[in-house]
């Protein structure tokens, strides 16, 4: 009986060690595990890119339950998502569609309506603690994903940004005519620049020829590295990171700080 | 058997994992929840509100270990209180005091002084490590609580602002001639701003009339939101928080930063 | 079974939560302890002193897993050693070596070779979800450390700064002919500095005769306290911290401020 919590209420606070209190009192022998509670205030796009890159590695039966909401106590809904493998609880805002478009089949959705599952009286601003934490603390126990509200068709999808192939007149320095353009969408604590590129488009996309990788206009480096090492200290490389996404680093530092890069930021192979 | 956290000893350095090792080289099968680390350096006020806002979304039985505690190695006594519901540890400093406020009778009190559970040699900088964790790992495991100490009759009261009416001449701009005065106590995470209205004083003050919140002389609002979202991304507004306590926000956005806000600030409601 | 953490993985992101998902899905029984996830990132030298400070307060048979690892998917080793009480693994880079060199015995060393344990794809660049997760949690499990790899003789031993004693032409102020020199090797949270000098060596060094505690040349204080509240707050003072090393501190305070102080700075005993 595993829950994963990816919240983005900090650890300043008493957040999660009360969602914690709560599901503990429904049954002490769940196990809680924290994905992070870091994610930036209300930015469900972050949230979703961490979900999707985490939830695989837990045990089958795992609950993860996500709350970045920055929708608490307005109409959007909350809902239980069932897979073969998992369930996902969460606001209906997006921040599961990542990980769900992953999955192969989507088995049940139910919006939570039910409030016998809920923590009276229930608060405006911490659906965390008295919806989410009761609802997910009875659903690994074992209840039926049907008991806690009523079924809904589909779920809310994330605009999340995807690579493309564009069609461009020859490029000067790089003499091609084709660019695949990705962008930065997450940067982890090392400052590594994890874009949205996977390793198979990039492939796909260069074939055996000879590549450019840039970051706006400025050209980064021309190979993809095996590992950090090779790449002299202090010194920006590319490598297919750990969620198989084409990366941007530097070795022993920061290539957040090197390229004073953000989320959003394209990125261009020529 | 579940031991709750709240310290101040962050998170970079090992003092809460020792903490954690010393508890399960007791008992392994002891759940351990952390409410926060992050309480600023020896900060009981923040720390006892924290506890109290927390304590009781645990289940019975919890034993809530509070080591905020600047006068380690001193005189100060550390002492176990049982409630009917619950175990509280900390040092005999204020702040367990605004928790044990809520409950509704103290059954007893122990001053610690039995070295028969100490960890030895008893340093003068870390009985987190060297006297609570071992004493509160044996509270859980079941040991009476006379074994821990002596008898006790009160424990230290934290000082701690209540909100008051004062009786003022009638005020210029809102015609009123009694204001509500309360203070910012707690800003959390999300800047957040947590006075100590309660939401029953408060809506005694007011009753149905109008009224007027402000932060300082500022005018912030005259209104109380049922949620963020009624109000635009970026303006303040008042909400009754998770703790039932009159919050000051600013929707998506940090009221901290929108007011330049900082806890002790006075809160009026004319 | 227990597997203590520690890394420079910080909390922000999702590396902590997929190693614990990795190990919870090879026995959700198993029990995982954060010593810190915080160590400045590639920090070998301050993951080293941490580890050392931390592991013996964990029961008999905890696994002490450690992630500090610039050298992420070079030819560095990943190893295994086992103590009478512990088993420790990590990356062979010297971050294991000073507990290692507390504990009286190494009873065995193997490095990890034997791919059947490893989550595969094994990436480049995240050894401790691929390696070192599913390896803890089979070794705390009980398997056999030899299955996992081959005999390996020594690890690698870490340069750590030790404290000497230099003669010195007679000094001016304090009037003494040797110096007992070391140096700050890591400082805390709250701004203590914590030195590599030992309480032992340091009574064997200044014995019952007066004594001087410098800061690189400036003198800090002339005698050790008990507990930090013998002195009034915001003042400097030395005490023999929790790892029984001598520590500059400010009461109430940090010293990290107070003397604009880094790890590595001399200090000096006359």
């Amino acid at each position: 009986m595993i829950i994963s919590l990816l919240t983005d209420f900090g650890l300043r606070d008493n957040f999660v060690g009360v969602i914690k209190g709560v599901i503990l009192g429904i049954d002490p022998g769940i196990k809680l595990v924290d994905i992070s509670h870091e994610v930036p205030q209300g930015d469900i796009s972050q949230a979703a890119f961490l979900l999707k890159s985490s939830y695989k590695y837990f045990p089958c039966g795992t609950v993860h339950l996500v709350v970045v909401d920055p929708g608490v106590g307005s109409r959007r809904k909350a809902i239980i998502v069932k897979t073969p493998r998992y369930y996902f609880i969460g606001p209906d805002n997006g921040v599961l569609s990542l990980a769900l478009e992953r999955e192969k089949r989507i088995e049940n959705i139910v919006s939570i309506t039910n409030r016998r599952f809920f923590l009276e009286p229930v608060s405006n601003t911490f659906h965390g603690r008295d919806i989410f934490a009761p609802v997910a603390a009875h659903l690994v126990c074992g209840r039926d994903i049907n008991e806690f509200g009523i079924p809904q068709d589909g779920y809310q999808q994330l605009e999340f940004p995807s690579p493309k192939i564009i069609q461009i007149r020859k490029h000067v320095t790089y003499g091609k005519n084709r660019v695949l353009q990705g962008e930065i969408i997450y940067i982890d604590h090392f400052g590594n620049l994890i874009t949205n590129i996977q390793k198979d488009i990039f492939k796909r996309f260069v074939g055996k020829r000879r590549f450019f990788i840039c970051l706006g206009e400025e050209r980064v480096i021309g190979r993809i590295n095996k590992n950090y090492s090779q790449t002299p200290k202090g010194s920006p490389l590319s490598i297919f990171g750990s969620s198989g996404n084409l990366e941007i680093s530097v070795n022993c530092g920061s290539a957040r700080e090197y390229f004073g890069a953000s989320v959003g930021q394209i990125v261009k192979i020529y």
